[in-house]
């Protein structure tokens, strides 16, 4: 739950963890489908990145094949444990966007 | 070694595998400072995406601070493995870049 939504800011926003990278795809898929956007946001921490990565992939090769990758940036953000250590954690942010839909926009 | 240099057209890529985050932040410091290029590639595959990002992040954060994301490029590759099966693996290239050098050589 935590993983997926965050608010109205983030709801174009699909975070990835440690499940599957199908259930990712599926969250992405369904996000252009329904969520009447035409851009999402993939992103990932730590050892997930490469998580991100293949959901990017695995999105824009199978089910939305006009699906470009628009942006992808990355940054470290620091981390504090339980015992007050402070580790930093590389992030991905993965930007995917489908020209099909901003062009059918522009023709109404 | 098969990992690190593949003749002269891949000077300046460093193939990010297994080994700590550290190994291969040693290797692109090395490529900046002594290979005389102002331009760095670290590749992954699979489950080694994360430890690119994390290399490219430790050089530009602690060793290399004027060093820039260039591009990032994801794709996916086809392997073929003993048993005639096929998998898709995601794979990285981040391209680093110095301004600093490029400003010298301008300067001369």
């Amino acid at each position: 739950m935590a993983e997926k939504t965050k608010g109205k800011a983030d709801e174009n926003t699909i975070f990835v963890g440690s499940k599957p990278p199908m259930s990712y795809v599926l969250a992405v898929v369904t996000q252009f489908n329904t969520g009447g956007s035409d851009e999402v946001v993939i992103k990932a921490r730590g050892r997930a990145i490469s998580r991100a990565v293949d959901t990017a992939e695995i999105v824009r090769n199978r089910f939305v094949t006009d699906a470009e990758i628009k942006d992808i940036k990355t940054s470290t953000e620091s981390l504090t444990n339980e015992e007050g250590r402070t580790s930093n954690v590389s992030s991905i942010e993965i930007c995917l966007t489908t020209t099909k839909k901003s062009e059918k926009k522009k023709s109404k």
